[in-house]
């Protein structure tokens, strides 16, 4: 059976390039994918750069004009994995052309943008990569609580903190620039938190916030914080920062509910730690679970159990389901609509740091 | 020499009790302690714990009268260890009487009570018995912070959850009810967190918070949570509940500073975790000190390094530091005025979970 | 009712005599104890430690020679914590005496020592201070494997190590000598060792064994290294060292069992973590169980649940069952003839570690 | 530039086959590849399983005949990645055609069969898959101790405990039978042991050892310990079992030395624990370092600080490695000669497990 080809081309020649070039090339190996994937074009603004990539990765042509990309009529994908100001004119005008778009996070730099995206996005297959969903034990974590295992939930806590504020080589990039990046902390590390918390917790009704810049002269956020409560009745805390001294990559969930508990980090992302409130009273603790099979989600995709897998075979995941989410013609999560739900948060995040009130969250037109 | 004698006696049966009576029994030996201690006589409600409790830990007399008790002449020390709505009456009798007041956390059931309470115990030595401050870890935290290993701080984060509130076996008793206890969550877990924030970091500027009762009826919180801005520019997250399912008495403090990080967990108290920032890239990590000496805080009182010491260690550390700095005239800390300072704090808590607003601290009386 | 008085007296003043002073002050604080303990004598080589010592734990009196102690009619138990080569005249003399003998670990500098002594001992009551199998975390593993939820025990692995052999400070004491200690690593670490691989999985058929020491001049072994064969089927691997670099107080063990796993470590030792390998394969996973209760060994002799322990505990734990099993007039364990069997195996280590032969261990009189 | 081109042909196509395939279409991708790979040829016994390994992979051609890829003329590389009975056929016929030959461990079924191996391969380029030496973490271990961080090595121990044994779906294949593995645990398992113990801390002088085979009727070791003396002074103990229940792949090494302790398990890859003993006593501890960088081996050719690899990295980095060294002529470690020296230890094992003596290894040939 021939399968059907899928004529790719990606912008964005950073280190997310490097990360989504790995799963265009590492998809086949793992997936059962019901496409031929071509590595057509490698975009961006450096020859120099795209060259080297291209050289590395396969890709075909380089190409310094993303318009041009987008134009051609032998690219069925467009993946945008460019600072956060560039994915609403790449990722609408490859939508526009009828593309199938695939966007890095966060979605878009405010919460009209980003719904102006998703409106565009609709008419084509589309993807956001917020892809900590598919850690095996993130996405085992959800199953559990599917399942009842955790109960009526209680608290959630999320957390992702990290260093790099602090340290100079990192903070002079295009992620602590407000006209490239929309906003600091809260685009960069949050979108997840908040992502991660609205796929396992649900949506969040109302919160208040604050927001935290360290640096003078900076003119994005460095830290944001919130007080939430949820629709599912639980209550809500997020704390991400760039000032997180000892941090090197810590995204961090925690879930109390009525019948157990779930923590997981990313530090340590082969594991979930499960504490099953139901069991006899001598024998109830949290128990470390090595999440890499068997019975665990994709298993069987990558090695045996026992055997860990590393930062980027989530974003394999992500796209091995979304290949074969398209050829059935499902509608994939996480879509341009999911991630406005995120924006949605973060919109609200941004006016309550300002005014300093509780926002309720207008979730009407879910 | 002969050491001077002190007559003691203790108002309450209750668990707490059971840990004062320890303290009074163990300070003299492990700390050179300036007194000769009496247990003289215990009071309390039930004539039958009482006579159980003074036939367990030597208390000479029983009494079910406490208003007889503070007024006899041959006590010195008058110890209160009873439901919080009792801590006024008692301490201000005893303190009115010229005793040396010592009295559980958290001081008082509001504001104004406590400031009544430090006002009246002005004149006489006093205590309150916030015993996490001498946690040889927690204290050796503070050495740390002070010698300026953590440099300038970014962020505290505190976090104080047990599951009692979820256990009918627990949530019948006295803190569950508003008129014994004054709050729930709030006096009982948070006012921890914030002593271990004032000692550790300093005083807290404004917060906005919110609190939240799970159990239908019950007339406490059953959590709070707040965000927070300190005196000296760091920023601050606290939670606290007793629907923390999977946790028994998790009191977890961490600090982010430009210099480092601290990590505390009640659950592996003689440990404490310090990332040092300033070392080699490559080696930069978060250490985990056994903090059981040597050159620990009360390293050679209790065991040898490697040795660690348990629950009730820090309340006779709490007990032999106090009789030496009456002894010596000293102002001992955590006093009246002290305890104070976080009442003050969860009474600003409890104003801004009701308005939603941020509320600005009155540190003027400082 | 009026409880039957016994009159302790201790011999030895350093580091273990201040454990034992304290057991038996607190002993009756915590259990239900059937005896009025008077502190009579302590006794040792200097009086100005003893005076110390007598000063702060209340010893009625000091005594330099032991045998004036062992001959007094008016003493009912004789408690040996002196160094290791003393330990036999002074528990045979008491035992002789019809003293209850408590003695410390080891129990002898040989196997021949320890049988005549346990011998000498077996008219009256006796223990020997084995602390570590009353840590509940280990009390409770011995229930687990007793109500079969490890199943057929394939390994056991007993490691003991800390790094006094390489600190000078440490290495100049008795501890280091043939004369006084009779063994080095031995006798000091391995002994616990094999005490607990008795008690938790039966007695030892055959073994070999190496032994090592690193400096120079030095009479006693600094390692002690043995593969055995337990009666069970299973196989043992033990490891002990004082020069365990960067271990202080490392006593741990592990069980891997047809039906879950168990392991242990002293550095964190009110924690048991528990490996059921009957559960769903998805989750299983160690736990690590917090043995502070609920329904685990002693929790309610202690503090509530969720409150940790200390080292000086179990010497508690020991005493209080000692006593209750002497009032009962059950033999109690560890006894005399039980730590003829750690001996026993201690004598096939040394004897293995000269010929480099396996030692087939005879247990016919068991 | 043109780079020369390598035709390579893998012999098998198991789970080792893929983990092989897997690095052969990665390696340049991270690593600057002095040649252009063509996967040319996979040869394995079911046709039916090579064609889908082809598939997935990219392999040009399938065939099931292992004689005839050896002979060919267009193969420049044969990767023998079958059951071990099979390395020493294929791979001497491959280094007596020339080839650049790659094998799986343990290189042999024997020490005789090794070495005969060894001197096969002595005139083409060659490597054996010791893969765990370029874990980071490891390699970062290897560095410490160059650097003299660690000091003398008092203490040497290696671990390797799995579950496979008693796990009826994993001991019916072909590593429990001596006809086709050779042996049980000792070459699955003992092998990385003994590779990195000789990596990290040299040479063996003497052992004595033990194996032990659970199952009734099987013809292989479920398990095998040992004690050592290394050529440097220092002592080693060994355990490795397939009846390690409650383990996935816990391969840990652990290393004391007069300077600090190192201590690594393959559970959590990337991390290394290291303690510095020449730092000030109060802050002594044992450091938690995420090997991810910055300044780590490898660290620029993976993800960034702070984002983990998985279990096929370490793979990718032994042949980038591998191809460096060919490219410039020099001799690449682990090759067989080295391989050889595995198998010395393992020989050595065997036959002490036999006759129960200490075994004094002949390193002459080194």
């Amino acid at each position: 059976m021939t399968k059907k080809k899928l004529h790719v081309a990606m912008i964005g020649s950073g280190f997310i390039g490097k990360v989504h070039s790995n799963a265009f090339r590492q998809v086949g190996h793992f997936f059962d994918v019901p496409y031929e994937l071509h590595l057509k074009v490698i975009g961006g603004r450096s020859r120099a750069k795209l060259e080297a990539a291209a050289a590395q990765w396969g890709w075909e042509e380089v190409e310094t004009d993303w318009q041009a990309v987008v134009g051609r009529t032998d690219i069925d994908v467009v993946d945008v994995a460019v600072p956060n100001a560039l994915h609403a004119p790449i990722a609408m005008a490859a939508a526009q052309a009828g593309k199938t778009v695939l966007c890095e996070k966060p979605l878009a730099t405010s919460l009209e943008e980003a719904e102006r995206m998703a409106e565009a996005a609709r008419k084509v297959a589309n993807l956001v990569w917020f892809n900590y969903r598919r850690i095996p034990a993130v996405a085992f974590a959800k199953q559990l609580i599917d399942e009842g295992r955790i109960g009526q939930t209680y608290h959630y806590r999320g957390l992702y903190l990290n260093q790099s504020g602090n340290d100079p080589s990192k903070a002079a990039g295009w992620r602590y620039r407000r006209s490239e990046a929309g906003s600091g902390a809260a685009g960069d590390l949050l979108s997840h938190a908040i992502d991660l918390a609205l796929y396992l917790n649900g949506p969040i009704r109302e919160l208040t916030s604050m927001s935290h810049t360290f640096a003078a002269g900076r003119d994005v956020d460095d830290a944001a914080l919130l007080l939430a409560r949820f629709g599912n009745g639980s209550i809500g805390s997020f704390e991400v920062s760039r000032y997180g001294v000892g941090c090197q990559n810590r995204n961090t969930f925690e879930i109390n509910g009525s019948k157990g508990m779930l923590q997981f980090s990313l530090d340590d992302m082969n594991r979930l730690d499960f504490y099953d409130a139901t069991e006899p009273a001598n024998l109830r603790a949290s128990r470390s679970l090595a999440v890499t099979g068997p019975d665990h989600p994709y298993w069987e995709k990558f090695w045996k159990p026992g055997h860990v897998i590393g930062y980027e075979h989530p974003f394999i995941a992500t796209l091995g389901d979304f290949l074969s989410s398209m050829a059935r013609g499902d509608t994939f999560h996480v879509n341009f609509d999911d991630a406005v739900e995120v924006q949605r948060v973060l919109d609200a995040v941004e006016r309550s740091a300002v005014s300093g009130h509780w926002i309720i969250l207008d979730n009407s037109s879910r």
